[in-house]
């Protein structure tokens, strides 16, 4: 349907544009694997604002963290999503569509402004993904999170059916 | 299977003989969509009991607000999240099944009646698409919501292969 | 692929040689039910760790409650789970694989040992299913559960298509 001359960029030539190096494939924190395909579903475990599992943030946003920091506790995790994607995929070029994007924050007080948080991972999506690829999203202010981070994120990937373009 | 006869209401006309208008569909706080189908699934971003945008609920189930309040703000999420289907879909009538509702209720104390507030979503539910389209159900308490409101839904829906009845 | 010589064990001659007996399936709490197959992902509701509907644990892990309670609520949690998807399935021999697991956990201060909680759901998951299927896991610290429990789980089980063997 598209033509080679407006093929819009794949998500790795975007990557590659914007200077970005995914970190290494995180490892897990238990009895559990990070990414798992059924059918042209993949479902990942929760990815968590570490680099080589260790936390970069520590607290709640709103506490003891800006909404600054949670934005980028954000993408720190995003990368983490990405890279674990492209472990079990060999290539981002397969994601069709991101069906869930899950973002749980943990909160203190009264904190509102989920949203503009959670902006820190969709906003790097889109810049890779593209627009079109924008995702649905659950935004929850939790209680705690594993290791203490104020970030953890939850992403189902479709992936096309064919090898990676 | 089903003879015209007995042909059971579908979920169109049994919202039209409840009196119910679906209000507009709602639109993003961020950069995300309301909705994206994958396959048979369509999978939704969080459902908050706004109107226009505006919360008609601010404050926790157990704290400010009552487990009336709640069960009356689950059931205008799901009145949005039917209207973001309806937007995505044309008809409610091609839903074949409620995968998924999620119930994310910000509670304070030891709330411990999570189940009655989210019947306030699922007896709603129940009345539009009948008894057997009931849905598994996930229920939390959590530390906060978007814009402070009370209750936040998740929908997975399954649908129908061909174009809707 | 695999030759007779070398079949591994079903789950269901993994639970007789582990000597578990499952208990009876769980009752829904409201107006829901406890697991919808869709193609072939079965959803399922939050399980408790609840025995004939009465909780077994009731508070928060980091107060009243110790991480290896935790981790007992998380392996009742587990066989009430199995127990509805065998309710649905027939067997338990025709899981494909743990598409996500969930373990959602009440928690109090700054508790941060979410993974050695979840372990007790993965790891009874692991000796039934087997290593070559473990699942992605999402793990939260919440506010509170319903009934006051301290542990709630999600499944999402991908079935084989034909029946089970």
């Amino acid at each position: 349907m598209v033509t080679l001359g407006t093929a819009p960029a794949g998500a790795e030539q975007r990557l590659s544009e914007l200077g970005i190096v995914l970190p290494s494939p995180p490892t897990p924190l238990g009895a559990y694997v990070e990414a798992v395909r059924t059918g042209n579903l993949v479902f990942f475990s929760g990815m968590l604002p570490v680099v080589e599992r260790e936390p970069q943030f520590v607290g709640r946003i709103g506490g003891e963290l800006t909404l600054e920091d949670g934005r980028k506790a954000a993408a720190t995790a995003t990368l983490n999503g990405l890279s674990a994607a492209k472990a079990l995929l060999g290539s981002l070029d397969c994601v069709a569509a991101i069906a869930k994007l899950g973002v749980y924050i943990a909160t203190e007080g009264d904190f509102r402004e989920h949203a503009k948080v959670a902006d820190g991972a969709s906003e790097l999506l889109e810049a890779i993904f593209g627009t079109e690829k924008l995702s649905p999203r659950i935004v929850l202010g939790v209680a705690s999170l594993p290791l203490g981070v104020p970030i953890e994120l939850e992403l189902v990937l479709e992936v096309d059916d064919g090898p990676p373009r």
